[in-house]
């Protein structure tokens, strides 16, 4: 079932693309160098983050006091895996050194038995383990592993590896179904697939398998945690209380085979289903893999905003109900959706369905990215839809959800998140069989894949087209599989595919939203993708509350939302036509230079000065324009809409 | 300009209505027996009051710890109150007597120097007086004035009046703008309307005088409540902090004359707004009520909910930005509406302006009575105008808006206000001057006024009728002024207005919202009022992000609201058409016997199973059906909503 033997590195694609590589460069040149001093607390103003000085002080290289959350350590990781992938995309030895530097400190830091984690080395030695709920120590475990496959991919250091190889090797001795270990699971997930990438760049069974027990012990008994704190006798946070946890926070309140429903924390159910996704294509194991789709499909059919968001749910950034999707109460981490495509790539590799590259393309251009400002500085951690000055931020109910990005946060998950997603894109591009070759996306590149080197070219997401130049590196046929977005008709005239020129018909090649072209290949061979761009109106199921009689406007893979600022205020007095004219432009100064707007035809719906009124509103033309949801709040504070009425 | 000498008693005004009579008698019969026995610690399973307890033990009648908020001596305050009106409208000399008993534990319970409240009594004497922002001292005071006025005008008794005439001559030997008294004022305004009710019972302008003091010293400091905090050096509840209060929420950031804009605490609010027009009122003071028009407008044109709801945000049940009036999430405290009829009441003995006679309509007949369930057994305190199961009262956001009335409260404000309110109905009946008889409200009964007996017939809110017959007491001529409402348009035809059959021409008669027949009335003249009663379709201003697209159905004074049980669910995708075909009509049978529902042609829109989609919803027709608001809820747990999106 698994379509790819071995992931793609991150050096095998070089990024060359309008609208990304600028996005990459921010990460590379501005995110890594200021999150590293952050973490060096070393940017004054900034929440002190001590997150380095916390190895040191395990290290025994400095005396002092652990400071931070209980998961600081993992800043550090998810650091080390973004540099990583950047050293990747962009060689940097004095970078190199630095993060060098900083794994020999978790080095010195790391237990003779293997166990690494600076809050229970410094503060609680005595109560390692104890506490699997809250406690995040498989979870820094994790994060370390995937900062370590990170590192000796882009490096060919292997420091780090040995670090976390010990690490796992320690959680192995402890944890399992063997008769005298720990029957434990975390209580969030992230180990698993740690667990996944140390088996994927060692080859060793035992990180799988070990991964798989993580999995596959979670749920069996839900009373787990109640019964670990009884045991424990202690609290760590909170008054000490005998009340059962609500597990299905911690996706712990049913087997991974019994979930049916995406619920409880977002980022941990993510976690979890990639790496349950990683394992079923890895082990070929259908029964997984049909417990990740029944998931995927709840998410996808019921749970998901239009920009991709999922977790709408500010109490404990959880999934909501079904068809509960408030936009200006969204919570929508950014977090959630950076590892929404971490699952949809886990599927991908699974099973060429485009359902999951649509879906990965509507997070990378939307509800992922809008997590950072334009300039690249400040980030949201929520992304909500709809966002008014004076409530959003401020009123009961919209505490959480900002009207414009803050600054660096004491809990940092979402920026370094955001800093290794863009910085590793590459490896979301393609997908490689012993037979084929898979194009997940239209992102400017060179790629050098086992069985080609490939150019694309494209301009994509503001144009429809994409030119892929193939260089074979063997003599074997071997098929060249594009993803074509959901969007595309091919009974349309405009939408075209051609090789080397000559129109080719892509409805017989088509299969699950992939053109599967199977031939000789011959160094220069060109494929040209095209397609029209038009706006869309989308409308929500009859079950979202929020968005009844309303319609929102995408166009390519790219989400629209009204600004006040280009629409003179009142959002909500706006009307898009059910017989709508709109044009798309290219915005060519001012901060949201390069991006494509879009003009329609509207309405504003004008009233008296009554609070309630007989009169009915009187409808007037109006020019209304929309930008791309990703930047949204780059003008200052004001009101934003994805959702618009439609008036009949 | 006060249009009336003295307020309207009770006892003049014998209800016989077929709406309202069921509803006062409920009160009588069902809801005063069981609040005195929720009082009295014999209600099992409800949670434990201790009230009455509690003024034993401060009597020193028993042992025992005082128990219940700071502020559980006003429940039994309220519930005398709401008893003396009782007895003013049906005669009952066990209930007589057992208030009797209950108010000489209160006069036992009074201190020396005339201080009176339990919690200080028996809990902390050392305390008196030193937190005038948070424990509710000057409040208790003010409920027990209320009952002390409301009974003696009930039974003639004047035991509790002494009481209460006692306590306030301490207070005022206490506080005052004397040097060597404190200037303070109360954390939750009240005391200014009992003082004021003593005044009018008693014609002692130390009371009035004293009301005024504490209105206009408020906010002159609005550092009072920190300095207080600073010089006691201790904390009642939470933590010691020397974080300054938001002295907005007590209305206490500027003077009464200063407040532009309805803030902070809804019902802390509207007591005030009482008092101060009550004493503009009774003073003639024309700067007094101009303040109090400017905060009334502010509410009625910005900040109030159609169904009469104000104080929408649950934070602090406060009143929200202007136009800032979310339906799901609403507080709309059953309270705050009450306290409206208060402040609408208080106005309108100040000016006869039909404004304030249409408010107190809105209110209650839709707002306050909403918070009762028709068996009048279980309570609503919040009154949303849009309810989800699973959502309401669940998730994040919406845990204060029940989608079902539960039973009594530990902090039982709503219930022993809405006893009060409907107990008194006659009160907010009528007005008075030497010259003029002010009719209020269309609700049957014999009215004994000075200068006529009247009675009146009318099938109101369901009929535009209305029949008055007129005996005069008096030679005199005099003027009747008859409110017509703001919907009654004399420029149709079914609308007339007859005197002993002869039709008037009510446009030269009519002054603000007032008809005004001047006359040598004779025993048996009757006037009738008929008026068509169509079903109003009714926009929001534009302003009001929630309701844009929206309409809300009302018919007289009542707000319909749609059901689920009604409407096979999914009501967001109802719709109303721009051009309305709707019937009302008498429900003969079922909880809502009674009742007029209304039936309208609508549609309902269907799409597809996918969350979103290019393709719009299909429209098909929908019989739509719409039930009284205040009857929501008492069918079951299902969806509700008052707006709901009009289709062009």
């Amino acid at each position: 079932m698994k379509i790819t033997a071995d992931e793609i590195q991150v050096s095998q694609v070089k990024i060359q693309d309008a609208f990304w590589s600028e996005i990459q460069g921010k990460v590379t040149d501005i995110v890594i160098p200021f999150q590293e001093r952050v973490l060096k607390d070393q940017v004054p103003g900034v929440e002190k983050s001590h997150a380095i000085e916390n190895f040191r002080i395990a290290a025994g290289l400095k005396e002092g006091e652990f400071y931070g959350m209980v998961f600081q350590d993992s800043d550090v990781a998810k650091w080390l895996e973004g540099a990583a992938y950047a050293l990747s995309v962009k060689p940097d030895a004095a970078l190199e050194e630095r993060a060098d530097e900083i794994i020999e400190i978790i080095e010195k830091a790391q237990q003779p038995d293997g166990y690494l984690d600076t809050y229970f080395i410094v503060k609680e030695p005595e109560h390692r383990w104890q506490n699997l709920h809250e406690c995040h120590e498989l979870y820094c475990a994790g994060h370390m592993m995937e900062a370590a496959a990170a590192y000796v991919e882009a490096t060919g250091k292997d420091r780090l590896l040995r670090v976390t190889e010990r690490l796992a090797d320690h959680i192995i001795s402890r944890f399992g179904p063997e008769e005298g270990k720990e029957h434990g699971f975390p209580g969030h997930q992230e180990v698993e697939v740690g667990l996944m990438k140390l088996y994927h760049v060692t080859g060793k069974e035992k990180y799988k398998d070990m991964a798989r027990y993580f999995l596959e012990e979670r749920g069996k008994n839900p009373d787990y945690f109640y019964q670990e704190k009884v045991k424990r006798g202690w609290q760590h946070w909170g008054q000490y209380s005998l009340d059962k946890p609500d597990v299905a926070y911690n996706q712990a309140h049913q087997t991974i085979y019994e979930q049916k429903e995406a619920v409880g924390h977002a980022v941990r159910a993510l976690y979890m289903y990639t790496a349950m996704a990683d394992l079923a294509g890895t082990d070929g194991d259908r029964r997984l893999y049909q417990a990740c789709r029944t998931l995927w499909d709840n998410i996808v059919n019921c749970k998901l905003y239009i920009t991709g968001g999922i977790g709408g749910n500010p109490e404990g950034e959880s999934f909501s109900n079904n068809y509960e999707l408030p936009n200006d109460m969204a919570y929508a981490e950014t977090c959630a959706s950076i590892a929404m495509v971490f699952f949809a790539h886990r599927m991908l590799e699974t099973e060429a369905d485009g359902v999951y590259a649509d879906i990965m393309e509507k997070e990378l251009y939307n509800s992922t990215i809008s997590g950072m400002q334009l300039d690249g500085k400040r980030y949201f951690y929520v992304n909500p839809l709809e966002s008014e000055p004076g409530v959003s931020g401020k009123l009961f109910g919209y505490g959480h959800s900002l009207p414009q990005r803050p600054g660096w946060y004491a809990c940092a998950c979402c920026p370094p998140n955001l800093v290794r997603l863009v910085a590793s894109l590459g490896k979301y591009c393609w997908s490689e069989s012993d037979t084929t070759v898979y194009s997940h996306l239209m992102i400017g590149q060179r790629a050098e894949l086992d069985q080609a080197d490939i150019t694309l070219e494209t301009a994509y997401p503001w144009e429809g087209s994409a030119v892929y130049r193939v260089t074979p590196k063997r003599e074997e046929r071997f098929t060249l599989a594009i993803h074509i977005p959901y969007y595309v008709d091919f009974w349309q005239e405009e939408a075209v595919l051609t090789i080397n020129g000559e129109a080719v018909d892509p409805g017989r090649l088509l299969k699950k939203g992939y053109v599967y072209l199977e031939r000789q290949w011959k160094a220069g061979d060109v494929v040209e993708l095209r397609f029209p761009m038009e706006v869309r109106k989308v409308y929500a199921n009859q079950h979202v509350r929020e968005n009844a009689g309303c319609v929102a406007l995408l166009r390519g893979p790219v989400v629209y939302c009204f600004e006040g600022a280009d629409n003179q205020g009142l959002l909500q007095s706006l009307r898009i036509p059910r017989e709508m004219k709109a044009w798309a432009h290219l915005c060519e100064d001012g901060i949201l230079k390069g991006n494509v707007l879009i003009d329609v035809e509207g309405y504003r719906m004008t009233g008296g000065g009554e609070l309630y009124s007989e009169k009915p509103p009187v409808k007037e033309k109006a020019l209304l324009r929309a930008i791309p949801y990703y930047a949204w709040a780059n003008r200052g504070e004001n009101q934003m809409r994805v959702w618009l009425l439609e008036e009949g």
